[in-house]
């Protein structure tokens, strides 16, 4: 069995960018393959890091968001996520301030999940997955200017009922989700 | 608890494709949010819909194919995964099609195990996860002009430790691949 290996396998012969915007970073390039075709357009989508955690109160219940996602056009529940920023020190600081801003809640005791893409073919950026147990409301929201969300708290079998009817379709956040039932035998 | 939802929730003011080729679609839209508010400038990206599927040979091996993903830069294990194609006629037609094509496996039950989103708020296309048992080697392969990727069997213990040690960082694959051992209490 091989390992996760990383670094180029690839000679990039030019790289352009074709968008540069806040909210998408879109760059061309053309590529050569260790066997020398030519890949005369990819495009790679560069972001920032992103994070999501599950978070958990003292009292077992889960803290949920609930909000519109245009791209899909659903509304659905989804784990308290974000983007790191430059002034975060690193994800997990960056996951503490996301959930402390959208939710209110904070405290407890952090751990890494899982770190995963969104699309290892064409995003640049990773996804750092954290579990926060016994996390307590020691705040109230502050969202960010067009965000708009609902905050609630589930039950584990209301969690299991979504994730076993598929009504969460993020899969940075369904992938975390089914991790911890499958690892603490949930299921 | 709240359902999923789907259907519109803003006022699309103004919709413009900026980017519109073979392997990236995006376009700019502005939104107007239920409560007034304004956002001048919403990416958008549209993909065909995407499939992938978890397949199983008589023995209890799993075909995963080993592949560079140039966006992350590595190499890493994958479920054999691909592109709704016009000519398909249904997704499940679709995850057929990539089987056999990218490994030469084919035959045995098939059953749709979800159907998630590489990231709702980003993207259009939906993805379509697939349990595939009992599958059986009954071709070659026939790889488009520039893919290149190696197909390997591994055995359970060795798919949960690449699931384990985070060695595959595809989430939409990462997804059912947990949701089949949290399902099936193989951890």
């Amino acid at each position: 069995m091989r390992k996760l290996e990383k670094g180029l396998k690839v000679k990039v012969l030019k790289s352009e960018y074709l968008v540069k915007r806040p909210w998408l970073t879109a760059k061309k390039e053309s590529l050569e393959l260790p066997d020398g075709r030519n890949v005369p357009e990819y495009w790679v989508l560069e972001y920032p890091d992103w994070v999501n955690t599950i978070a958990v109160t003292k009292d077992g219940l889960f803290i949920f968001v609930y909000q519109y996602r245009h791209a899909l056009q659903v509304s659905e529940y989804e784990l308290c996520s974000g983007v790191c920023e430059k002034e975060d020190t690193d994800a997990l600081a960056s996951a503490k301030r996301e959930l402390l801003e959208e939710t209110g809640y904070g405290n407890g005791q952090w751990r890494k999940l899982m770190t995963i893409s969104a699309n290892p073919s064409t995003q640049t950026n990773m996804v750092h997955c954290f579990l926060a147990t016994d996390v307590e409301k020691i705040s109230t929201q502050h969202l960010d200017e067009t965000e708009n969300l609902t905050v609630e708290t589930l039950t584990l079998e209301q969690v299991k009922e979504l994730l076993k009817t598929d009504q969460i379709k993020q899969a940075t956040h369904i992938a975390p989700l089914w991790r911890y039932m499958a690892e603490n035998k949930l299921f």
